[in-house]
C-alpha cells in the first residue's frame, strides 16, 4: 500500500483518486473546493486541509487542476513542504508552461514530472486509458507500478516539454473531430436529421479515420504528396457546397472556412491535383 | 451480366468502374479527358465517345464528376438520350442541387437516384464502403445488386435531398477530423515530434472518438447537458492553451479559435459547467 495524494477534483481528478483507491493505495486529496471531497472520503480517503499537508501526507502528489496556472498556485501554496518530494503534474497546458511548473518545483527542493491525460473519465484505471509522462527518467521508473493505476503510463523522454506537446497535439486531433462532430450534428438539425440518424454513419466516419491517418502521417514524413486519391481541387469543392449549406443551414461555418484558406492556397500554388497531405504545409502561417 | 455506364474518371470514378468490372458487369464509360479511360479499358471497359452515347449504351448511368454543376452539364450534354434512362448522381453537393439535377434529369423525360459515397477510393467494391442513396424506393430497390457492387448501399428515404444532407453532415465530421489532425502533425513537428511519433497516440484519439459520439448525440438529442465529465470551461483553458501552442509554433489557429468563439459564447452565457455537447447550440449562427 502506497501513499499517494491527489490535488484538483474536477471530473477527472476524482477519476484518478477513484482509480487509486480501487487499486488499494492510501489516498489523501486536497480541492480547492472543500466539498467536491466528499464523495472519494466515503471510499476511504483522507482529505488534507491545505496543499502544504497534502503535499506532505504522501511521497509522491499528483496535481490535475484546470492548467498550469493553477499548478503554480497550489505549489507557491504548499510552500517548504515541496522540498523533498515529487510532483506529477497532470493539467493540460504548454511545453513552456511545464517547464515554469519544473522549475517552481526544483527551486522549493522538490522533483517534478509531466504528464498529460489522453483519455476521458471513464476509461481512467484501465488500460485503455493513456498516460503520457516526460521528465526524469528515475521518477517514472520509480513510480510506475503507481503510475500504472491510472491506465497505460508511456515515458516519452527526458525533455521535459515533451508530454505537453504531445498533449497540445492530441488535444488538437480531439478537440477539432469533436467540434466537427457536433457542428454536423447542428447542421443535420437543421435539416431534419437526429443526432440517433446522423450517429451510425458518424460511426462509420470514425472507423475510416485511422488508415487515413496513417498514410496521411507516411505521405507527410516523406514530403510525397503525387498520386492522389482524394485531390485537394476535389476538397476545394466539396468545401465550397459544404460551407454553403452550413451557413444555408444559420450554422456558423468558421471551422470550415478555416480549411478552405489553406486549400485556397494550395491550388493557387497550383498543387490542385495533390494528395490532400499536402494541405498541412499550408498551415504553416 | 447488366450493361451500367460510369461517366467521370476521376480517382472515385475509376475506383467504381472497376468494382463494376470486378463484379462480372458490362461498362461502358466516358470522361471529359478521354485519356483517363485507358486503364479501365485494358479491363475490359468500352469507351463512349460523347456523354450521348454513353447514356444510351445501358440502362443505368452513373455520374460522378467533381459536382453537380459539372452533373448538370453532363445531362446536358447528353441531351434526348436520357429519356427513358436511369441516371444516378454520387457527387458531393447539397440538397437542392441533387433536387435541381433531379428536375433536369426528369424533364428530359430520364428517372433520377441521388447518391453520395462516405468512403475513401480504396475500399470501394467492399462491405466496408459505404454508398448512401435517396429518391425512388423502386429505382433504388430495381437497381440494387448493382449498386451493391459498389459497397454497402442504404436508402435513406424518397426525399432527394437526404443523401446530400447526410453526405454534407459525414464529409463535415471528416473534413474537421482530417484538417485537425494535418494541423496537429504541422504543430508537432514544429516541437521536433515526427509524424511517426505522433501517430500511435492519435489512433488512440480516434479510437477514443466512436463512444464520446455516442454520448454527444444521445445528449443533444435529449438536449441534456449536466452532470459533466468534461466541461465547457476546462476545454475553454485547454482552448487558450492550445491556439497559443499552435501560433507559437507558427502555425495558423483558423479551425481552434472558431470553436474558441462557441466555447466562449456558452462561458458567457452562464452555461461554463455544462457538459460540451452544450457547445453545439453556440454554432448556430
Ligand atoms: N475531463 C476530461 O475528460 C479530461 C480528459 C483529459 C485531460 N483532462 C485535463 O485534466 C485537467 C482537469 O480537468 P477536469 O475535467 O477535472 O476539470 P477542470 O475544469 O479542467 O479543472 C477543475 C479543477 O481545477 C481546480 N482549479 C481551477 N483553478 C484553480 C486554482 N486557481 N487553484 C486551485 N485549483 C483550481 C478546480 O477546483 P475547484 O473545484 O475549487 O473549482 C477543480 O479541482 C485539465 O487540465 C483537463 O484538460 C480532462
Ligand atoms: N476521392 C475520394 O476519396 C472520394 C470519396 C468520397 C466521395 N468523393 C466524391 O466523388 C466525386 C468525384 O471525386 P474524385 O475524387 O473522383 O475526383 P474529383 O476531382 O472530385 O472529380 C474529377 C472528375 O470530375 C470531372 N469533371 C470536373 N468538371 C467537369 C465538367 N465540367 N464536366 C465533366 N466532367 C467534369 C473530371 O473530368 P476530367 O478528368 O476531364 O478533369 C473527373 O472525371 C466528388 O464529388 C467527390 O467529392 C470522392
Amino acid at each position: 500500500m502506497t501513499t499517494v495524494t491527489v490535488i484538483g477534483l474536477g471530473p477527472m481528478g476524482q477519476a484518478l483518486a477513484g482509480a487509486l483507491l480501487d487499486a488499494g493505495h492510501c489516498v489523501t486529496v486536497w480541492n480547492r473546493t472543500e466539498s467536491k471531497a466528499a464523495p472519494l472520503l466515503s471510499r476511504g480517503a483522507h482529505q488534507a486541509t491545505d496543499p502544504a499537508r497534502a503535499v506532505t501526507a504522501s511521497d509522491l502528489t499528483l496535481i490535475n487542476v484546470v492548467d498550469h496556472d493553477a499548478v503554480d498556485s497550489v505549489v507557491a501554496a504548499a510552500g517548504d513542504a515541496v522540498a523533498g518530494r515529487v510532483l506529477v503534474g497532470l493539467s493540460s497546458d504548454t511545453p513552456q508552461r511545464a517547464a515554469q511548473t519544473a522549475k517552481l518545483v526544483n527551486d522549493a527542493g522538490g522533483r517534478y514530472l509531466d504528464g498529460a491525460i489522453m483519455t476521458p473519465t471513464d476509461v481512467i484505471g484501465t488500460p485503455d486509458a493513456s498516460v503520457l509522462f516526460a521528465g526524469p527518467r528515475d521518477l517514472f521508473d520509480g513510480h510506475r507500478a503507481l503510475l500504472q493505476a491510472l491506465g497505460t503510463a508511456t515515458w516519452l523522454g527526458a525533455d521535459l516539454g515533451r508530454a505537453a506537446a504531445f498533449d497540445m497535439a492530441l488535444l488538437d486531433v480531439f478537440w477539432t473531430a469533436v467540434s466537427g462532430f457536433l457542428h454536423a450534428l447542428e447542421t443535420a438539425r437543421a435539416q431534419g436529421i437526429t443526432p440517433g440518424e446522423l450517429l451510425p454513419h458518424s460511426l462509420g466516419i470514425a472507423a475510416i479515420l485511422p488508415p487515413i491517418f496513417t498514410e496521411l502521417a507516411e505521405r507527410i514524413e516523406a514530403d510525397r504528396h503525387d498520386d492522389s486519391a482524394a485531390s485537394v481541387s476535389s476538397v476545394a469543392a466539396s468545401l465550397t457546397h459544404l460551407i454553403a449549406h452550413s451557413e444555408n443551414s444559420g450554422v456558423d461555418a468558421g471551422a470550415l472556412r478555416a480549411l478552405q484558406r489553406y486549400v485556397g492556397d494550395v491550388v493557387a500554388a497550383g498543387d490542385g491535383d495533390r494528395e490532400i497531405s499536402r494541405i498541412a504545409a499550408a498551415m504553416r502561417a
